[in-house]
């Protein structure tokens, strides 16, 4: 039979990562959400009618989180050993900021971790005021450090 | 700007456990639904219109076991290396009694995912049986053993 | 060939609704899980070390909702309308009771949905109290009350 | 015995929908992630080690896409009829704009579906080029548009 | 700023079915696996160790076409309403047929989660048997017949 | 009270592999779609409606393979270190062969995600080619070659 080996377009693949070694690593990033003074308010003050936005937006990060490898097609799946979730209220320019720390023990880095947790939060966090305010905006959203691994410390120059 | 930090009541976050060792760890959970007495002569005779319901709810054990750290929030994922479920049948008060044993080589102890096969399994018996019987409770739900990590051999002492 | 067709025994299926009615339906299930009294004591404070333990309970709970047809291997999938999560705390037996109701327009009930929601708030009440009391058990979950489809009103005599 | 209702502090819950109608709905929602001259230049030329960016994150957008409702605590699952994805590569600023447009015959809005899967698509961007470039900014994550259902249409005003 | 439009070559997309008509809709796969003598004897006499192989590739099978839309990128999610699977047993060329019959009310039709459900019997088929035999082959899946929709009865001439 | 142990017929579990050692492992699995001369064409020139059939495929089945544990019931979950995935057109039968390479480090083998890709491959293929040809027919799906752990190295007499 006549053969022709297709080369898909730029071949999109898995990288290998059986020869790297199992290291502590670490990743911290970071994003943001603005809304108007009155949507930001009731974020605040926990009244939003579904529910206490920050606790559900917190949770659902944490379980985006586990989720990055199912999502991200050429994303390695991985053993999470910690997650946390901060949030801090910019009274001035009523928006919200999420930043999520991840810990691994393995082969490849978790800064993908870390971001899908942050856009997971801002999605949770958009969902639950909706209804108040379609106009928010989410942005900002980058990868703040990264230690452990070949390629060592990233700090970026401007959080 | 001036920013306030958020810190949501209660602050949940998954726990780091990157410092823990990796050692052997087994974990046996058990709990039982009741039934009236018809029900229960049907599941015992294989003759429930669904199908089989133990050999259906041996299966969806497995895999609950395989789903619990998508289902319980701040339980880290982990590698299973081993799953086995039984059942014993209560011929006097017409329950079906689910034990699921558990077993990993990892950071973390498999409670979590022993408990979730049996309540997947309880979950799954109901299902098949609910047709012809709507009073079934699930209950005594418990963690009879557990082995390996810092905690040492936990054993409770009514099973 | 020889073929031998092969029943395999009590034939698995998930049964066909095609033909039922598209009405409004609900359900509402319960459970508890019972701890010591410090543990107790912990979580109505709100000071468990993983975090507020109700809070995230109750979005497990939604969330394991949704996931109710992937676990359980005969169950429907099918659109939720709307889901409540709500706790009760008996401070004589130091328990914690979770009620989970279901709504949903379709063509079966939501039972399943509805008791899985109950399992896995009580997994998550125990995942984030086990560091504290390993001697806890889930239990007297059952369905209370169902409403829509050919089967009518169910209401279970002792709630 | 006595009991304490415990309202948890917000009460999350998912919004009961089964009395809105059933209607087209649309949405659309943008995008955009800003990287390094040369890493833009990589992946316009289709020549990012990992494989063709674009193409896997328009198939990782669709299937995000299908997600949203398992990632969103409070979102409810719908049927989705169809979703587009489409790229805008800017070569002044080397940014990549992603827009996702969704649409559905349901009870509920899909904007959480189309911001999601905008979100994905810019996360999985991210990923395919991160190993030459860990600087990039996801960010301008908005609604431009949506249809159907009783809040009617909305339009951005700056799109 | 100067925009490029960019056209993913073959621009994937999932197709909108907003017009199409919700009718009833059934579909009928098959597929078969091929093994030696031994272990198909194994198979048949309920004797391998891994369990009851037909038993467990039933309830994989049903679980399986609820998991077809997350699995296929392209295709789209809907309400199955039932799922049927059966097997075959070929004596003289020891190879296990799978059927799988899946029904719907919707706007698409069902061949791909009657092929899915199929793909995902014969694949635990061989998980549950290849400690014992590595050589099995998988084939001849295709669609049966399918009903319902604007292109109407299909039935393929040789079955 | 009196207890009968129920010893569900074949006894399905996951096989307990924590005494197995942990290595690199590796496997490869191949199938083959055939399909009109027509439906061919279309492929090969990336023309069909639905996008480029290839390129989605490709995605698909790393993601297939991410998800292989969660599809095959008695299947042990396990880090995937590398996967890729390559396309034979021929042009003689108008076939396209898929053959899947799967690496790992771990204490099971690959080689049921290496087919689990090559099936989800052919399904995708199968979905966005189905609009213009029905009578397609997946088949020839096998083990090539298997690596690493106590069974050593096998390889297919006839690839």
């Amino acid at each position: 039979a006549e053969l022709t080996h297709f080369d898909v377009h730029g071949r999109a693949h898995m990288v290998d990562v059986s020869e790297k070694n199992v290291t502590q690593r670490e990743a911290v990033a970071r994003g943001e959400i603005s809304m108007n003074r009155y949507t930001f308010a009731l974020v605040k003050a926990g009244r939003m009618a579904k529910g206490d936005v920050l606790a559900v937006a917190q949770v659902a990060a944490i379980m985006g989180v586990k989720e990055t490898s199912r999502l991200i097609p050429m994303c390695h799946p991985l053993f999470v050993s910690g997650v946390s979730v901060d949030f801090n209220l910019d009274e001035n320019e009523h928006k919200i900021e999420v930043t999520v720390k991840v810990k691994t023990s393995g082969q490849t880095g978790v800064e993908m971790e870390a971001l899908t947790g942050v856009n997971v939060a801002l999605l949770t966090i958009y969902d639950m005021c909706k209804a108040v305010d379609k106009e928010m905006v989410m942005g900002n959203i980058r990868l703040l450090e990264k230690k452990g691994g070949r390629s060592g410390h990233f700090q970026r120059e401007t959080p």
